[in-house]
C-alpha cells in the first residue's frame, strides 16, 4: 500500500489541477491545493519539487517530505553548516548559528541552515547539490533535475560497419560480427535472421547486447536509443519510470492502481484466490502484466519513444507480488513457514510474460530475502546503501507488513511484522485511506488552557474520516496531554488531568461504556455525525505500532544493540514520508531515543532500487549479494517475540 | 555420402542375414555373405568385429578395415613388436621377426605380428588392448567391447534428500536445493513447477543439471539413468548412437537414409530447393528432424530406455546439413564466398527442433570451420586427436567434397575440394553406388602372361556395374600394367605393351573412337551388355582424385612440407575404409610417398567426434577451440591452385 496512490486518486477527483511532483514515486502529477490555511507550500529548486507542511515545520523536514535528504552530520545542531540552503523569498531571521556561519552578504542573499529554519510562510528555497546527502545523490539527484549517476547498464549498443564477405574473407557471419563487438551468445531465432539482416543492411548496423547476449542488429546507428523501465510492483499501486540508459536519466513516469486489488486487498487474499480458483493465478498474473504493459505504452507515448528500444524492465515488489507477476504459484507463501520459490534475481523473457518491449527484451525481477521480505526491501537496502553504513542503521518500511532491516557491523538482518492495516485506515471505526476528506494531520495547538485541536483535511474539504497519519498524530498528542495513557487506555472524562483545556476536555466523550475522542463535531465535519476515534481504534494502533516496534527491538537485541545506538533510522515507502517523526516516536513506532536528525525519509526506495538495478549491472549484482547476505529472521519463531510484543504494545511513558 | 548406407541397403535386400558390425558407424547390422571365393572373413576378438578381405591382405590392414587401428611405430617393419595379436585358428607360419620376438610357446599359442601376417583363410584373431593405438582407445575401444573412456558429461545428476521447510528453516525452495547441489540456473517454466515438485516428492529426488542449468528434479534416485545421443548428420546417411553417460558406453546404434535425399542428392541442390520454395527450408528441416526423432525412438525402444532420460543430442554434419537441421537459411552457403551463419557450437532446445527427449533437453551442434569445412570435419579433428600429433598429420575425408585437414607445428589448416561424385559411382558410365551387384574390388592376379582380372561383387551376385573403390583399383592396376597412361589416357589396342597377357589384352576394346576397358563381359555379368569402363570414366576419376591431391599439395606447400614429410595420413569416412591404400596411392589420391604404415583408416570420425563431445565437456570445449584454431583455406583463391590441380590430374609415374 503506497500513499502515492491516494494522492493520485485525490488529484483525479478534485477540481482545477496543479502540476507537482510526487516524491515517493518521482511521478509528476496534478492535484488541487489540498492545504488548510495552516499549511504552506515549500518549493525546492532546482527541480521545482513542492512539499506542503504545517507552519512551524523545520525546513530540513520539509525537504525530507519532498524526498530530498539533506546532509546534517551534526544532527541538526546547526554546527556543521552542511545543510545550507538559499531562500529566494521570505528568508526568516537568522539564528545565532547562522550569523556565525554566514557572511552578512550571504545572509542577505538568503543563505540559511535548513536545520535551523522553520516554515512560517510559502517559500521557494534553493538546495545546492553539495547540501544533499552524499549517498543519495545518485538516487534522488536527477529526480531533482541536477545531475545523473554514471551508468553501467546491462544493455550495450555498438554501431559497426563490417567488411562484406568476399573471396578470401569468408568468416562465418556471427564471427565476423564478434570480431567487432566481442564474443556474444544469441538465440537460434536471431541466428536464423542474422545472415539476412546483415546482407539487407550491407553489413552495417547497431549490435544490441543484453549482458553477453546479442539480441538484435538494428539498422543504422541507434546507440543513443537505449531505454529501460523500472517498476515498483506495489500491492496496491504500480509505479514505473522510463529510463535513458545512456545518461541514467528518467524520461517519464507512470502509475496506476494495481488491478489485482480487485482480487483482494492484501497478499494473503490473493494467494487464497489462486488456491481456490483454477484460473486464479493466470487471472492475477494477467491483470498486473496487462497493467504494466499499458504503463509501458504510456511511458513510450508520452516521450515519443519506440517500445522496441526498451530492452529491460526491472521489477521490485514483495515476494508474493513478484511470484504472481511471474505466474509462479504462491501457495507455499500462504502457509507456514512461507517459503518463496526462489531467492535469486529472476531474468525472464519480457515477451513471455506479456510485456511488449523489444521482442528479445528481458525482465529482471529483484531477488528476495524471504517470504515476507521481498524484492522491494532488497531494492530499499540497495538504494539507501545502508549495508555500507558505518554505524548501526535501521530501515523501516511502514505498511501492512512492516519490513525492518538492520545493518550492523557488516551484517544485515531483516524481518517483517504483521503490522496490520491500521496505518492505512482499515479496522479504524472512522478510518479511511488518505483520500479526499480524510483528516491527515492532527495538532494540538498552544498549551495549557488554550490548547485546542487543529487538523488538516485532504482536498481542503470538510472531513469525512481520518487516515493513518492523523491517527498517529492524535495518539501522540493525546499521550502528551495525558488523555491517552501508556497502556493505551483513553481516560474517562472524570479521569482527565486537571489542567486540561476546555476544548480538549469537551472532546473526551463516552461511547456506550467506553471513552472516545471527538476529533470533529458534526458541525466541524458537516456530516450528520461527528468523527470519533474510539478506544478500539487506539488498540488497533497499539497492535500495529507494537508489532513494528517489537520487531525493531528484537533485531536490535540480536545484535546486542539498543535503539539509542542507532546511527540512522531510514523510513521507506510513501506512507512513511507523511508521518511526523516526533509523533511516530511518541507512540513508539519509531525509536523514541533517536534524535530527529538521524531519522531520514527515503521516499519510494523500492522504485529507487529498481531504477539503480536498471541502469547499473553493478547495482544488480549487489542486490543479489544483499539478498543472500541478509539474514531472514522469523520473529514468530523467536521465543522473546511475544514478550517484546506485549512490551511494545505499551506506548512509551514520556 | 557414407558408405555404410550402401552396406545397410545391401543387407536389407539380400537373403539369410548374418550379424556383423559396420565399423564406420559402429552399427550392428545384418548382411548376407557378400564375398567371392577369394575373400576371407577375419573376426577380431574381443568384440566379434569382422572384416572381409581379399586373400593376401596384411592383417594390420584387415584390422583397419574393421576400424581397429593397431599400434605400429616401426611402420610395419616387424621390429617394434607392438602390433601383436593371437590367432585362435589358422595361424600362418611365423616369419623371422616373429620367431625372434615370440617364445616357442607363444608362437604355438598363435601369437603373431599383425604387420607380418597376411590373410590366406578365414581366421579369428584376438587383439590385446595394448596393441591398439593409444590415442584411439577411447574412440574405438568400446566399439570393440573392451573398455570405456572416462566421461565428464555435460549432464550431472545428484540424488538429494532435503530438509522439509519448517519454522526457523524457511529458505527459498531453489536455494534449499542449491545448498545441496551447488548454484544452478533454471528456466521460469521449471521454477514454476519446482515448489510443487519438491512438496510432492517430500523434498527428495534427483536434480538433473545440464551445464549450470537445472532442468529437472526427478522423483527417486535416477542417477544411473543418464543418456545422450550422438548423431552423424550425413548428406546421405544418418547414423546415431545411444550413449550411457555414466560409463561412456554405447548402448545402441541406428541409421537410415537421410530423407532429404528426396530433395536433392547433394548440398547445393538442397540449398537451391530452399531458395526456390517458400516452404523449402521447413520441408528440409522437418524431414531430417523427423528422421532423427524416429531414430531416437528406435534407440530407446531397442534398449528399453525412457526417452526422457536422454538429455542431450550432439550432431555433427557438414555446414549446410547443420544449418538445414537448425532451420537456418543456407542461402549464403550457396553463393560465393559460401559463408556460414556461425562458426560456433550451437546449443538449442531439443523440443524446439522437434526432438522428443527430455523436454528441457538440448541439442549441441558441432562448431564449423567454414562453409565447406563443417562440424563433421571438426568432429574428425577431435576424434583423431590430430591437433596434438607430433609430426605433420593429414586427415582426408574422401567424398563428394573431399575435406582435407593438415596439422603441423600446432597449426591446423583445412580445405575442401570439389572432388565430385565419381567416388560414389556417379558420372561414371556404368558406375553405381556400392550396393548389390556392384563390383567393389578389382585385382589383376599373377603377372606376365598369366595376369588376369579378378573382381569382387557385393551380394555375391552377378555384377551390374562398378562402384568407386573398384574404379580406383582398376585405374591403379591398369597404370601398373601400362594400359592406362599417367596422363589418364587409355592405350588403344595397338599401343598396348608387348608383354601384356591375353586376358588383359582382350579387355582393351574400342568404344566408338575411344579405347575402353572391358571389366566384365556379357557372359561374366550375366547381363545383355558387358561392363565397360570408358576413357571418360577415367577422366572423371582424374578430376576427383586430382582435386583431393591438389588440395593436399597446396596445404602441404603452405606449411613448407612435401608429402614425404607426413607422419600420418588419416582416412576418414566410410568410403575411405574400403579403398586399398596401395591403389589409392598409385593413382595419387593418397600421397604415394607415404609408407602404408602411416596411413590409418579412422572409420566414421564424424560420429566418433560427436560421441566424444556427448560424453565429455572437455572434448566439446576442445572442438570449439579446434574450429576456431583451424585456418580455412579457400583453395579457389590460391593462385597456385589451377596449376597444382593440372599437375595432380596426372596419375603418378611409378
Amino acid at each position: 500500500m503506497r500513499y502515492v496512490e491516494f494522492r493520485l486518486s485525490r488529484s483525479l477527483a478534485t477540481g482545477v489541477p496543479r502540476v507537482g511532483f510526487d516524491l515517493f514515486t518521482g511521478m509528476r502529477f496534478q492535484y488541487k491545493d489540498a492545504m488548510h490555511e495552516e499549511e504552506f507550500a515549500v518549493t525546492f529548486e532546482p527541480g521545482g519539487k513542492k512539499a506542503y507542511v504545517l507552519g512551524g515545520t523545520r525546513l530540513v523536514e520539509a525537504a525530507a517530505v519532498a524526498g530530498l535528504t539533506l546532509d546534517s552530520p551534526c544532527g541538526g545542531e546547526g554546527t556543521c553548516g552542511k545543510c545550507r540552503v538559499r531562500f529566494r523569498n521570505g528568508a526568516p531571521k537568522p539564528t545565532n548559528c547562522e550569523t556565525e556561519l554566514f557572511s552578512q552578504k550571504q545572509r542577505h542573499d538568503g543563505w540559511r541552515l535548513a536545520c535551523q529554519t522553520t516554515v512560517i510562510r510559502p517559500v521557494v528555497v534553493e538546495i545546492p547539490q553539495a547540501s544533499l546527502l552524499g549517498s543519495h545523490h545518485k538516487i534522488l539527484a536527477e529526480l531533482h533535475g541536477v545531475s545523473s549517476a554514471p551508468t553501467d547498464p546491462n544493455v550495450r549498443k555498438e554501431f559497426v560497419e563490417l567488411n562484406t564477405p568476399r573471396r578470401g574473407d569468408d568468416v562465418p557471419d556471427l564471427i565476423r560480427l564478434e570480431k567487432a563487438v566481442g564474443p556474444v551468445d544469441l538465440d537460434l531465432e536471431l541466428l536464423r535472421k542474422l545472415p539476412q539482416k546483415l546482407r539487407e543492411q550491407s553489413f552495417s548496423g547497431t549490435a544490441v547486447m543484453l549482458g553477453g547476449e546479442l539480441i538484435d542488429f538494428e539498422p543504422g546507428d541507434t546507440c543513443h536509443e537505449s531505454l529501460a523501465v523500472a517498476v515498483d510492483l506495489g500491492t496496491t499501486t504500480l509505479a514505473a519510470l522510463l529510463l535513458d540508459l545512456e545518461s541514467g536519466n528518467q524520461l517519464a513516469v507512470a502509475s496506476r492502481l494495481n488491478p489485482q486489488t480487485g482480487f483482494g486487498d492484501d497478499v494473503l487474499s490473493r494467494i487464497l484466490h489462486c488456491r481456490e480458483n483454477s484460473q486464479g493465478l493466470n487471472e492475477l498474473h494477467e491483470s498486473v502484466a496487462t497493467a504494466i504493459d499499458e504503463m509501458i505504452g504510456e511511458l513510450a507515448a508520452s516521450t515519443g519513444a519506440n517500445r522496441r528500444r526498451i530492452y529491460e524492465v526491472v521489477l521490485a515488489g514483495n515476494t508474493t507480488m513478484q511470484q504472481l507477476f511471474c505466474r509462479i504459484d504462491p501457495a507455499s507463501l500462504g502457509e507456514i513457514p512461507f517459503v518463496p520459490a526462489t531467492g535469486h534475481c529472476l531474468c525472464v523473457s519480457a515477451a513471455k510474460l506479456g510485456l511488449h518491449i523489444h521482442p528479445r527484451g528481458r525482465i529482471q525481477v529483484m531477488p528476495v530475502v524471504g517470504g515476507f521480505v521481498g524484492g522491494d526491501t532488497v531494492a530499499g537496502i540497495l538504494a539507501t546503501e545502508m549495508a555500507e553504513a558505518n554505524g548501526p542503521t535501521l530501515l523501516v518500511d511502514i505498511g501492512t507488513n512492516g519490513e525492518i532491516v538492520l545493518s550492523h557491523d557488516g551484517r544485515l538482518t531483516a524481518a517483517s511484522t504483521a503490522a496490520g492495516p491500521a496505518f492505512e485506515g482499515a479496522r479504524i471505526s472512522q478510518g479511511m485511506r488518505a483520500g479526499n476528506g480524510a483528516i491527515e494531520k492532527v495538532l494540538i495547538e498552544n498549551s495549557g488552557s488554550h490548547a485546542r485541536v487543529r487538523f488538516n483535511v485532504i482536498g481542503n474539504l470538510p472531513p469525512v474520516g481520518l487516515c493513518g497519519s492523523a491517527l498517529i498524530d492524535l495518539a501522540a498528542e493525546l499521550l502528551r496531554h495525558g488523555i491517552l495513557l501508556p497502556q493505551g487506555r483513553l481516560c474517562m472524562p472524570h479521569e482527565l488531568p486537571a489542567e486540561l483545556s476546555d476544548d480538549l476536555r469537551a472532546r473526551v466523550v463516552v461511547d456506550g461504556k467506553h471513552p472516545a475522542f471527538l476529533l470533529a463535531s458534526s458541525a466541524e465535519s458537516g456530516l450528520d455525525r461527528p468523527i470519533v476515534v474510539t478506544q478500539a481504534d487506539f488498540r488497533e494502533l497499539q497492535l500495529a505500532s507494537g508489532a513494528i516496534r517489537a520487531g525493531t527491538e528484537l533485531l536490535l537485541r540480536r545484535e546486542g544493540l539498543s535503539p539509542g545506538d542507532l546511527d540512522r533510522v531510514l523510513i521507506a515507502g510513501g506512507f512513511g514520508n507523511f508521518i511526523r517523526r516526533s509523533n511516530a516516536q511518541r507512540i513508539g513506532l519509531l525509536p523514541p531515543e533517536t534524535p530527529h536528525s538521524r531519522i531520514r525519509f527515503q521516499g519510494n526506495t523500492a522504485l529507487a532500487g529498481a531504477r539503480l538495478a536498471a541502469i547499473s549491472v553493478r547495482a544488480r549484482q549487489e542486490s543479489q549479494q544483499l539478498a543472500r547476505q541478509a539474514e531472514h529472521v522469523d520473529l514468530s519463531c523467536d521465543p522473546e517475540f511475544q514478550n517484546a510484543f506485549a512490551d511494545a504494545m505499551l506506548f512509551p511513558s514520556e
